[in-house]
């Protein structure tokens, strides 16, 4: 069970330097097993060109270390506070990959301007304000309790991917591959934006029938995208 | 026969993300056999590095699927359209490809700026408004019909490819390789046009009778490029 | 003799794709043997991928074929022009690079922002403008016509490398690989020196005495970089 | 001694390239002995792909060389005053990456905006004036020198990057590899910082305390990151 966990989030992890999205060790992916509760992360600062399943470290939403000789992702209670509060989810992805931290150093939510971005996000990718200074103390568990504040409002699960200001990009998913692939159109969708709105200064997000059209074209009881 | 046509296809789509113009499933590519009326597509939402010849689609122009276990990609009916409209074309592909989508967002068709432009592409690549929401309840297909209509007064030969307003490129060709070829010059024209726009704001078309020039050594009677 | 030549050519062509400046066939190099007269030139639109030696095609600088199964590049009138007006190099290379190609498109010369420019160009790359519709009716040689003026009040030795205006860049050297080395930096100082204008809207050149320095230290009497 | 030395050396060198840092020889690192006080550094203008670590040089601070068949990097002497001034380094690096020597081209220090510049380089990376005309006589060791003069108010250990206006970057660590280490961090913050710089034209640095936190959680006694 654990052996097959620690190896789906090693495979997991190593998309992320494969589709560009880390330099060094600079990204973290998780999964967990809802039944136990338990789930596996990556190591803190370990080389991707080193890892092996073996080095997982599997967590409990407690954050003890269940198993591992290593220490956990300093990011672990962001990922703990998004697996306890977005009851769905199965697997969150950390990067700082280029477009999509650009965005959150902008300090600016990403709005919807085409297709691409609406067949996968339903409406902006919000950028959440940076922690205060009394936030701060308890940093990585704050980040995810406010990224919990900015989905009070939302549907995390039509909204799989946040910005966090000046710092970078969370996404998630049913498992640790759907939160990879979600981090993966998050970049490529904060790349074209950033080039429509240096064609366009005056651009306006697409409008929300087409929005709709194309989200509910994948998602829902109406989908017919796909086998 | 068909044999041969789904050969084409699958290695006509295996270009796509060769060159560099698809993430994930993002595209897609068709041929049809004039005299038969049958074409081949890819199937809807399956991964490039797990298809093969036999996975592509056979359809008629009426829609129907002639053979193939998948589902034919979800824009089959904007594959038909082209094809019924635009008589002497024998190849569709569209794509997310990021610099053409870009503009695309951007709601702006494409000026000629050089001679790179002008030797594939005559005048501007144009960019289609969005579908209303009457429209959008066919969407696959009206993007075909808008797109027909937006060369009502343009040579399709000429010009082989368009903008969808907040959506993507379309391209076309005497063949699937024409079209992906004509994808690849548009990515690369659409790129070279935001930067020039960059480097000068007051930027004005290439005049007229250089961009002749470059279209017509390529093209047309008198044409003396290659061999 | 002219075996080595083709070969030489052929190798040089070969590196543009390597270096990522060419797309399709949108490039040429040809090298001159100056005591035959003889250059050698890659053909008219054939693939990079399917090139060999022996289809380099020998010309005289009469624009006579020497030898050779292919039409040599159309671009062969220019590279003539140069070899009769600059008596000193031995290559030269033709491109649509991306960066260098946006500059000449937006019809600006590219001013001397720093020492990776210094190292190699002295002072800015000059943009040649447009052909006019007369001059259009001998178009390739014409452009070398063209770029021959441009250079009478500069040294072709110490800036080797121009932009024809809406079209793109054409770089030389004392053989076929000092040529494609041009081609090589013109494409990474168009790049940066974009970035720095994007970065700093009131930038100014580098201070001369600075470029000098750097001019100097790799060429003439009292050059003492390299070994 | 000297031969793991030069080997330590050549492995860092090649690194340049593999991290796309350098084009053609626009690079070089040095790594110190402190005990003997050699260090070694690679040859000026040879081709990445022809080193092997028998050619790296060893030189000692007073900038006679020790052993060695080539002439060292025409840089040495910025490398020797670097390594007097700053006692606790161990590697020195120069490139012409392309976002970091964009800046330097537009003369602008590098604003902290995220997290990802403040867990390496504690506050802005400082952009120095040009030599003047007097002090590019001696051009190599007053590039060193004034480097000096601008970290006599900055921790060289908290920001181990520096821009020389109108040329490049240097980057330092305590061995060679930690120097071209923090060239990557450099080149990606750089990147980074224009784009979101373009996405937010009045953006602001990233608050203190969340640069604090980021930079105290890798570095000093309360570190918490990594194993």
């Amino acid at each position: 069970m654990l052996e097959e966990l620690k190896k789906r989030v090693y495979e997991a992890n190593m998309l992320l330097p494969q589709y560009g999205l880390v330099t060094f060790t600079w990204g973290n992916v998780s999964e967990i097993d809802r039944e136990t509760g338990y789930f596996a992360i990556k190591p803190s600062g370990v080389d991707y060109n080193k890892l092996s399943p073996e080095d997982m470290v599997i967590m409990d939403l407690q954050g003890n270390k269940i198993e591992g000789k290593y220490n956990p992702s300093s990011d672990t209670p962001t990922h703990i506070e998004l697996y306890k509060n977005f009851a769905e989810i199965g697997g969150v992805v950390h990067t700082h990959s280029s477009w999509a931290t650009s965005w959150a150093q902008a300090g600016r939510s990403i709005p919807c301007y085409g297709t691409t971005h609406a067949d996968y996000i339903y409406g902006e990718v919000p950028c959440a304000r940076c922690l205060t200074g009394e936030e701060l103390k308890n940093y990585e568990a704050n980040t995810g309790v406010l990224i919990t504040e900015v989905f009070k409002d939302r549907d995390y699960k039509a909204v799989p991917a946040v910005l966090c200001k000046n710092h970078g990009p969370f996404t998630w998913g049913k498992d640790a591959f759907e939160a990879v692939h979600n981090s993966v159109v998050l970049e490529e969708v904060a790349k074209m934006a950033a080039r429509s709105e240096m064609l366009n200064p005056g651009i306006k997000p697409a409008p929300q029938e087409l929005q709709d059209k194309h989200y509910y074209r994948k998602h829902g009881a109406n989908a017919y995208y796909g086998q």
